[in-house]
């Protein structure tokens, strides 16, 4: 049997006309603690577009693939041209590539990233600030109709959150070093928009081998609560959307 | 504070000596019993380059998208043009857009799946077949210098294998309905090209939740096995490379 080799290679190139050109966008979440709310609420960055097509809808911050970098290259530099964030690491997520997405044909690398409020902005992050900005913070769980199939990926990003990533990665990404099991909860209830039993939780998470407990203790108005820390000596072979990585 | 959004819109897309061309790969895992060993032998097809860039390396499966079809269609086209294969499913898999992987620029979206030996071309997957053909399973553990940067692209889909495919998926995805529980610890052993030992591995299948004991027994020169089949109850939160799915 001989078939047709149809890897590509520089004499069968398509016509220009027929090139999907290449973007790059990143969904980044991180929590915010809003007044009146008991729990953080989870968010990410919105540019508002400036320009046809969906001009003045708010879209994942993002832009072209230069010929000369990398996807990674390309996703950390256009999310810090459209927003000024610069997490140390972005993992890619999922290539979206639908025909009708764009009015011409896109296919877009899509990178994601967990940040702590203190690595955001906080200029960013502050939403009370009423000066008029084309980038924002927005409640993952009430967008407005974004640009593109926007809403489709962050719906996609957050299936990918509440899905995989373990309790350690949660943990590293967004609360820092070391925490205790009530702020890991609130973090997990914030990302799943339930509240969690604090006796299963604390099962789940001590069965999970992933964090270690301290001899540290966080003192304030409530009394003392252990501080844990994420065990290093697991190997995981999730990855997720870890920020702290090469 | 006000950025340039640099999310594509028409108007400032990049020139066209400058547009990454996209192209679609496909690493597709089976099983395949070789005389005069123990184990199943963890395979993949590839295709001979008959062009430069290459000409003559084995390269995985694939080609160029077209402006009119989805991803995951010329993922599904590429492959059964060049290997007459078609999976009911395949899974997105990772993009690779390393400047350098190629001549020209080209950004791939690799797919992947598994594949039952009977689902898998008998005509391709007998390499004892003398005639000269420019498609052939590779045994994964063995294969020469690939065209590319593939052989780095299997060695990621081996990794992702290894670490992420559940009992259920696996037996799913490469034994068909039912199964012994020696027939999976085979299976998982050909993946890890190690021994396991039995009694730990029925141990974590138990507790793992997602395998059925039903009431027929595997007969033949050994001793009644009881099948077990998949639990379609469970909500696998983990999407792997299943080849059974709409």
């Amino acid at each position: 049997m001989t078939r047709t080799n149809l890897f590509p290679d520089s004499s069968a190139a398509p016509a220009a006309e027929d090139v999907a050109r290449v973007a790059v966008s990143t969904v980044i979440f991180s929590l915010r603690r809003d007044a009146g709310r008991d729990l953080p609420t989870l968010v990410l960055p919105l540019v508002r577009r400036t320009r046809d097509p969906f001009e003045g809808l708010w879209a994942l911050p993002g832009g072209w693939l230069d010929a000369s970098e990398s996807l990674d290259a390309a996703a950390s530099r256009t999310l810090e041209e459209t927003t000024g964030l610069a997490p140390s690491y972005l993992e890619q997520l999922y290539a979206f590539g639908a025909v009708d997405r764009s009015p011409t044909r896109v296919v877009s690398i899509v990178y994601w990233a967990l940040l702590r409020a203190d690595e955001a902005s906080m200029e960013l992050i502050d939403s009370t600030k009423d000066a008029p900005d084309n980038v924002l913070w927005f409640d993952a769980a009430s967008l407005p109709r974004l640009a593109f199939d926007h809403n489709e990926i962050v719906d996609y990003a957050l299936w990918r959150l509440r899905n995989k990533v373990g309790y350690s990665r949660i943990a590293h990404g967004l609360l820092g070093d070391e925490f205790t099991l009530a702020e890991l909860r609130e973090v997990y209830e914030s990302i799943l928009g339930r509240s969690l039993d604090p006796a299963n939780f604390r099962r789940q998470v001590e069965n999970s081998g992933t964090l270690i407990p301290t001899d540290r203790f966080r003192t304030g108005s409530h009394r003392p609560a252990r501080l844990y820390r994420y065990n290093r000596d697991v190997e995981l072979a999730e990855r997720g959307p870890l920020p702290v990585r090469h």
